[in-house]
């Protein structure tokens, strides 16, 4: 064990290492990266569909995802186990095995039709860090493991971060029993049981699987999914907060279907116009809000359509749904938006003569993320001389574990086009950096 | 023949009547009633569906529509035929059958689902008024004829007024022979073999049908397709105009799809956004016109929507698909929109990252109805205390016979719940106030 980090009091392992040691965690992690890129390929060629990739949780694709990654950590030397759940853990054991342990990881479903390194990415980046550190003879204090976390994207059930309430025990059972795959209504324990996954054995503990008692920290690696890294020419950044969101799944402005000439504006009950308006002053909102004090405020309309069954180009519309989301780091923003919501609504439905149906507002508080964790993980991509910025970022299942009240902090890889689609792009020489200084903060807070 | 109208120079017929001939005429008029409430319940009951009436042209419905109008207008002793396309006529024969005629009626076919009165109360109407004037034992200086017209909505072949059209010619052949069921592909042609109309016969004549020379006027009866005449609380209206119109009927905006918290604002290509920007402005431009010199004007979004395909409440919409419909009877107006619709768009366009595909602009310019004809009407409605006022109304037939060279004015009848729906609802007693107005004048126009 001549390369173990000495332990000299707290925060300052890494800073203790010498320059050649800080030389061979380097050189082991990228000694790993053909392993990771191995990773990679397995996992897209056992989920690829005709595009891209498809990786429901709990699905033969995503078990086999997990299969894959236990492998390549055994090979490592690392210690593996599955829980409960089916999340699956690969280990480097500290020198004290009972003491709180360092977390890292992402999830391993995707989206249909989706790229393949929104979160498995964060999977295998533990993986490889883990190795890399066992590789370089390095004996952390406490235990670090690396998670391959099922259910983040949930396409089949809807509700997002499965994986992870359950790990942290924030999912109530009455509400897990109610999970229905959305297409098919099969039950969430049907689909878990493919996989021999008992649901039932969830329950039988009177502790959650991870939490603060038992969890210092939880870091996740994860492709950024908007262009500001290639915008910036940086490759890496850390996240501010989790942005939390209101959110309109399906609104409604009911109006009356008249005749596109024969009725008189004054007499018009037209949906559209309705929402119209609504939409623009609430863009202008948001305008507001982003160009004041507020940078990471997002609004977007993704759905937004008459009825297909009674729209004609000569009807005045008497029906339109859309949806509203909105996203924000600060949680006065998101109340301003409601507020303005409730306001325009209120004043545009008897001047236009229309009704609006929003349903009750969903969403997440906004999450911030460990001021602490996040100054390791900036000073530990200085040492390493990666560029590295920092902004706000969207949901993600450290969300879940800082929840919890488990110190947790987002490194954000650069990746081109987007996520939840075929095209993304991250570099593995990115994938490397991150790498880098994931394995380099875990030691440095394994030495704390 | 004690009742008929002495000939007595231009215009004068009606008004040389004596008050007991005038009464003998509202009494014939009344008395025709039953008739028509009967043609009306006949019809209703050969072309019922499971909510409304569905009579498209040529189908057996339209053509049993035809048939059961014939057959009354041969029982009141109107002398009927049918034309080559399949329109059919009941004339009252004037002095001089020679001379040219004066024409009224209106559509038989209806939209899929839709009310009975729309286009067959013209049709019954023009009957019953020749059917009163020879009960009053009225002899006109020329003919006067009911016509039952084909196709005017259209439903199965999508462009409208083809029956009118063939009529006076303006439907050139090759467009005939393009014309196929929308759903289906099958040809006009076959559709009207069916019916025993054999299409081909349509183009043996060297003249028109109808034209300038052969008929000094084109009067249409309607429902009012709009809530004026109820709102005003008055049986009938004299259109002052039929509205031109400037459509899109598949505009499009593409933009990107982004994730909707990573995308940031200013690299975003919101389509819906865009969309909405472009409709609220062409909305203030609308208000304008309409506040200003044009209150005829319309502006219409009847069909707005995101791709269902592949819009989500958590994307930023990439493509967003609408409609654009604006009518009035003022060609400057529909200029000044057809020059915003472009400049709006282009300057929307780069300014948010996205492009706009409107494809041709269709439409039809407007066209302005009779002045003597209306002044008519609306006389007749006077002598006869019936509350008359005017508006402008949207397409009827009667503006393939004016764009013909031949005066047409089209007299509205007060109709509940608007058109193209099972709801629709004319009294009949307003329907009779209407036959009224159109009996007095076809003797006011004959005597001319």
């Amino acid at each position: 064990m001549e390369n173990r980090v000495k332990r000299n009091g707290v925060g300052v392992g890494l800073k203790l290492m010498t320059p050649e040691q800080q030389q061979i965690l380097r050189q082991s992690v990228q000694e790993l990266m053909p392993m990771a890129a191995d990773i990679f390929d397995e996992v897209r060629t056992a989920s690829q569909d005709s595009e891209g990739v498809t990786r429901p949780a709990w699905s033969a694709e995503d078990h086999a995802a997990g299969q894959t990654l236990l492998r390549a950590a055994q090979k490592q030397g690392l210690k593996t186990r599955t829980d409960d759940i089916g999340n699956i853990y690969a280990s480097l054991p500290g020198r004290d095995e009972k003491i709180p342990e360092i977390l890292t990881g992402s999830h391993l479903d995707s989206v249909a039709r989706g790229g393949n390194f929104d979160g498995l990415a964060g999977a295998v980046a533990g993986v490889a860090a883990l190795a890399a550190l066992r590789r370089a003879g390095i004996v952390p204090d406490c235990n670090l493991t690396a998670m391959g976390i099922r259910c983040e994207e949930s396409v089949w059930f809807g509700i997002a971060y499965i994986g992870a309430r359950l790990a942290v025990g924030s999912l109530p059972r009455a509400a897990f029993d109610a999970l229905r795959r959305l297409d098919s209504g099969r039950t969430i324990a049907a689909h878990m049981a493919d996989v021999a996954v008992v649901a039932d054995n969830i329950w039988r503990h009177d502790t959650p699987e991870i939490s603060a008692a038992n969890t210092r920290a939880f870091l996740e690696l994860h492709i950024e999914q908007g262009p500001l890294l290639i915008e910036q020419a940086t490759p890496l950044a850390v996240a501010t907060a989790i942005r939390g969101n209101l959110r309109h799944g399906d609104g409604v402005c009911y109006g009356a279907y008249q005749h596109s000439a024969a009725a008189p504006r004054r007499l018009r009950q037209d949906a559209v116009l309705a929402v119209t308006e609504l939409l623009q002053r609430l863009e202008a909102l948001w305008h507001e809000i982003e160009d004041g004090d507020d940078p990471s405020a997002v609004f977007t309309v993704g759905k937004l359509f008459t009825d297909p069954d009674h729209h004609a180009m000569t009807k005045v519309p008497g029906e339109c749904h859309f949806s509203l989301n909105f996203g924000s780091t600060e949680q006065g923003s998101l109340d301003r938006m409601a507020k303005a919501i409730a306001t325009l609504t209120a004043e545009i439905a008897p001047r236009r003569r229309v009704s609006f149906a929003l349903g009750d507002a969903v969403g997440s508080p906004p999450t911030p993320l460990d001021p602490g964790l996040r100054g390791r993980l900036s000073a530990g991509a200085r040492r390493l001389d990666i560029p590295c910025v920092e902004f706000a970022t969207v949901g993600h299942d450290a969300s879940i574990f800082a929840s919890a009240g488990i110190p947790a902090a987002v490194l954000l890889v650069r990746n081109g086009e987007g996520s939840h689609n075929p095209h993304e792009s991250m570099d593995l020489e990115d994938f490397e950096r991150g790498v880098q200084v994931l394995a380099a903060t875990m030691v440095d807070l394994a030495g704390a």
